[in-house]
């Protein structure tokens, strides 16, 4: 931007030019901007009601440790305990800067951190278990992470797992979804929370739920989060979620904030809807399921010729919290 | 096309490819699928249940003359009676061209023919109600035609008043709605059919629903349908309709008959809705209305000093059938 601007909150020189908001704002006022656009978004959507330990899931992408960052940042005032959690999938040296990353950035905030090593949960890398089921790798990553998460919160007892799905990303997910109507699982309808059945279903938040993944680049920058730099080696967009896209920058490019508005009405239609008490326990380990089995004990009776669902939850409830980046989890 | 490609039901050389029914299709065979694709559409929909008088709203271009010419061909088959109406804007030679391609179509077709006269209905044409409102033009235009047409249908006994809304024009006018949530009236909500309420809505047919407009333009040629060649000298497409339909295309190149599929499953919601129970009589005119005064009057209540909305009633009951292209409104 024209570097003769300056910031509408002080004296010194704006860096950063808020389209939706008419702001053009210094680095230190971006970042309250910024922080104080989460705290909102935490507020109007009450995602930390009831709520007093929440578990960050954390890719060690910028999406996940900037949302740790401002999280971590004002727990006090939040009145909530932060701890991360990582699931290393196995994927070479990808995974192992991801889990470096992760664990660097939660020992640097002070902060308590859960590392799950896929291959100790389920004796196969997400490599090995792609080549057996020759599933789509996203779709199988997919389910891995959902059950897992949710698993991990429901024995550690957390009553909230927060991720860092943005602005952005849950549009397109969420009109993909509206236009070819290929629904997965209801959790991944992406509200901004979608409230959790005791002991089945643990609450999800999505505190960057009205933030822009430009906004969250900028801020990275600004405040120098360290992240991940490579992209996943599966990273992979279709045409149809690019056409969509495409789509939407263009509308808000005509109508600044076009994406939030549609956002906040897309989450009064979520919010109206409650899916998940239609969920049963899966026969084999209880966890969630829409026809009896679930998802990973159906995956699982294929790889590994029996539902692998209660011994990895076993093994779950018997992972300790890791601080340093040599520790393994046992 | 490829002119060796022969045609899927005999042996004539294929002059039509419809990519969503992996179909090549001589002109003949192509004319028989876009009339059973219709007819199909009125049985799926149960567009003419019920009904007996159908009235067509005739603008001169292609899709209403297309849409036209099906509904007569098929009338006996469909137990209807066919009437065709036309307002005439009073857009100098565009409006004089129009007025001429219908009454000849009508002709053609042994078909009889309302012209109203908007120059005669409220002493005003559309160009000099523009002036008086300085409203944008479709939004005009389209208050006034919805108006206009309920309320001739109603005081001339038809059960049904048919449009030519296609398919590409219905999609990109329901995401605009979802995207940017401006919905005007109730039953521009372009469901297949918007039932009536005794007395104060027609019921709205849209057997287009599912024809995409190359469809019809395709037809229109190989049938030789007589059509308005000129586009309305309003005529404009926004920038986020552009968007949209961009995206539309592109989705549609990558799925094919993806649309179809979208309007299936956007209809499922709008049957579910029952939006014109809701409209209550207004205080002038008897028409609908969602605050107690309705559209029309509201406008003349500025353009004119007082609501319109009786007189122009009293007009339309007085207006006869016109056949031949010297023939006036009375």
């Amino acid at each position: 931007m024209n570097t003769r601007v300056k910031c509408k909150k002080c004296e010194k020189i704006a860096v950063v030019r808020v389209p939706y908001a008419k702001l053009n704002l210094c680095s230190e006022h971006y970042e309250e901007f910024f922080e104080r656009k989460m705290l909102k978004t935490i507020e109007r959507y009450r995602l930390l009601r009831g709520v007093e330990k929440v578990l960050v899931a954390l890719s060690g992408g910028k999406d996940s440790l900037v949302l740790l960052r401002v999280l971590s940042k004002y727990k006090s005032v939040l009145g909530v305990e932060i701890t991360g959690v990582h699931i290393d999938l196995g994927l070479g040296e990808y995974s192992e800067e991801s889990r470096r990353v992760v664990l660097e950035s939660c020992r640097d905030l002070g902060l308590e951190c859960y590392i799950i090593s896929l291959k100790e949960l389920l004796d196969y890398t997400l490599l090995e278990l792609l080549e057996k089921t020759k599933r789509p790798p996203c779709s199988l990553c997919g389910l891995l992470k959902r059950y897992i998460l949710n698993t991990a919160a429901i024995e550690w007892n957390f009553n909230a797992v927060a991720t860092g799905h943005h602005l952005d990303d849950i549009l397109v997910y969420r009109l993909r979804e509206m236009l070819i109507g290929q629904r997965e699982s209801e959790v991944l309808k992406l509200a901004p929370i979608t409230r959790g059945v005791q002991g089945l279903y643990a609450t999800r938040i999505r505190p960057l739920y009205e933030v822009y993944e430009w906004e969250i680049k900028v801020y990275s920058e600004l405040c120098k989060i360290k992240h991940l730099e490579k992209t996943c080696p599966f990273k992979y967009r279709d045409e149809i979620s690019a056409s969509i896209a495409e789509m939407l920058n263009k509308i808000e490019n005509k109508a600044p904030g076009f994406k939030i508005a549609l956002a906040r009405r897309l989450a009064k239609t979520s919010l109206r809807e409650t899916p998940l008490q239609q969920a049963t326990p899966c026969q084999y380990c209880n966890m969630p399921s829409s026809s009896g089995i679930c998802a990973l004990c159906k995956l699982t009776l294929k790889t590994h010729g029996k539902p692998m669902g209660l011994i990895l939850r076993e093994k779950l409830r018997n992972i300790k919290v890791n601080y340093t980046e040599n520790s393994t989890a046992s």
